[in-house]
């Protein structure tokens, strides 16, 4: 049992803020992620790619992002348990939650501020035989560095953004890059599509569609090549040495959707003057959360943290008012 | 008369961010602002000091984060008008605004973005005879360059944020630093006025309190000194070369107090689902709205912003759906 003021479910960029914010009104903070790492979908989906909305950074690589957010809390000290999920969630007597972790660890708080995004996800996998033999060493669902992927031949697989920016990405550097998709019609951005389509009129990527991926040839988690069928299932092998599959993800809620909190479309229903769930002393911030007007982009969830840390503030010290002061003014431990 | 999607008024920092937000929608902005500069408050009052809360920066200088925004906004080529406010607001033919500015410019736009914070503000100025003939001289209400008052003998008058801040930042390098409050008591921060007593009691800061400003002693717009008043009227004589009143400032809402909106305590009453104002067309962000739960946070100004420009897509073109994409897929104009 550990006791802390607020618990933060999920360590991306709007659970790390979230603890920054706690932190500027004076509330200890344990943050937990089922990654071993914080960042959440920057770190896992794209850490390489730049962001450009992010309010006083024209570019900044997610990675980049998600190092400034987790020096912007540290002066804070708050507890990472990274590698674990929320599995129960329980009042206590006096009005605060026991959060109960995978790995056995029960926290107690008087706040819980839900940050875990579209949950605990994992990508969709295609159906194919012998698939978990090559996933990791020749079949990836993320591009963690791009230059391991420099003179490789490389298929993608999907149909939107991220099939359509790593193939326009690795156009470049890789020996070959193969894209196939069941449709000729593409998911991703008009102009992204408009570059993909330039590049393979000039030759620089092929394009294979509509055509499905039918199978995996290759041993010891090599790969030599990827086997695809086109509408008629007529097979064709295309040479590869790695295949990227961009089907998207599923997002694991997990447990939360069974702590009887209002939800709409798979998110958590706050009040949005408040960040308040449906039950007392939990918040809500980020994708995780939705009400009326809702935008999912990364400022408006900085935005929702704030307000989510002032309300756990009126939560962990009832009838306390809390002085306002600006950053400029408190400072932050440790800043001069 | 200039033709434009997107007016917003104010180019502060949550001005300069809907212009941005604006440009990833592809609306055009013109920006106004009553200052010669961008930036807002934040290059008025502070641009030396850091700031804690914008997601990203653990501290970034104020007149940097101005700077930051600015080139954040560049890519999308906003026009701007500096140094005229706006004067009328009038309704089109069709369903835009015709907005009058104080140099007799007619800006026309579908969509009208209210990001003027506090309004075009000025100082509260002390009443003192000649004080005019001081003003901008040796009599300041805020600090362009901590270094012009390296050596100098300063009084500082008023007891909230700004006084004690800058008596504090000033201790070091002035040769003198007088701080006059009618009170005993101060408004600002407790730990900023802590470090002041510690200050006041090891002999580095003379704090003259309580007190009153009487009277300014100098020619040609330079000062000898500065008179004070205690309780009963008693003046002392306090040899200064310059004065910082920090009174505090007057928020000239102005001109659109008188546009028919909805308003609240000085701001502008907006439904935080969209950002509209109860006028259609207009939206506002920032410090000048306000709705139930409203935090005056720079980064809550950022997502208002955000949400003001998305609604702003839905005036400028009516009936047309928004395609959202995600910065790192949608880039910025001259990004690769």
């Amino acid at each position: 049992m550990v006791e802390t003021d607020v618990v933060v479910v999920g360590a991306g960029p709007v659970g790390l803020f979230a603890v920054f914010q706690c932190g500027m009104v004076k509330l200890r903070c344990h943050v937990i992620d089922a990654l071993p790492h914080p960042g959440g979908q920057l770190t896992a989906l794209y850490p390489e790619k730049p962001i450009y909305d992010c309010p006083g950074h024209p570019s900044i690589l997610a990675a980049d992002l998600v190092d400034r957010l987790v020096a912007q809390a540290a002066p804070f000290d708050p507890v990472y348990h990274f590698g674990v999920t929320a599995t129960t969630l329980d009042p206590d007597s006096h009005g605060g939650w026991h959060l109960g972790l995978s790995d056995g660890t029960v926290l107690c708080a008087r706040a819980v501020i839900l940050a875990s995004g579209g949950g605990a996800f994992s990508p969709k996998r295609p159906p194919l035989p012998d698939l978990d033999q090559f996933e990791g060493r020749s079949v990836f669902y993320s591009v963690p560095r791009r230059d391991a992927l420099r003179g490789q031949r490389v298929v993608i697989a999907g149909g939107g953004d991220a099939a359509v920016d790593w193939a326009i990405s690795l156009a470049e550097s890789a020996a070959r890059v193969s894209v196939v998709h069941r449709r000729d019609r593409f998911r991703a951005a008009p102009m992204a599509e408009a570059t993909l389509r330039r590049l393979v009129a000039e030759g620089k990527i092929d394009l294979v569609a509509p055509a499905q991926l039918h199978g995996l040839e290759g041993q010891d988690g090599r790969l030599d090549a990827v086997v695809v069928a086109d509408l008629n299932g007529v097979t064709r092998r295309l040479p590869a040495d790695c295949l990227l599959a961009f089907f998207g993800l599923l997002g694991e809620i997990g447990p939360i959707a069974q702590w009887g909190l209002a939800m709409e479309a798979h998110a958590v229903v706050i009040d949005p003057a408040t960040g308040a769930c449906s039950r007392p002393g939990l918040f809500a911030c980020g994708d995780i959360c939705t009400y009326p007007g809702k935008l999912r982009l990364i400022l408006t969830g900085f935005a929702e943290a704030a307000r989510a840390a002032y309300s756990a503030y009126a939560a962990v010290h009832p009838g306390e008012a809390l002085h306002f002061v600006h950053s400029t003014t408190a400072g932050v431990p440790g800043a001069e």
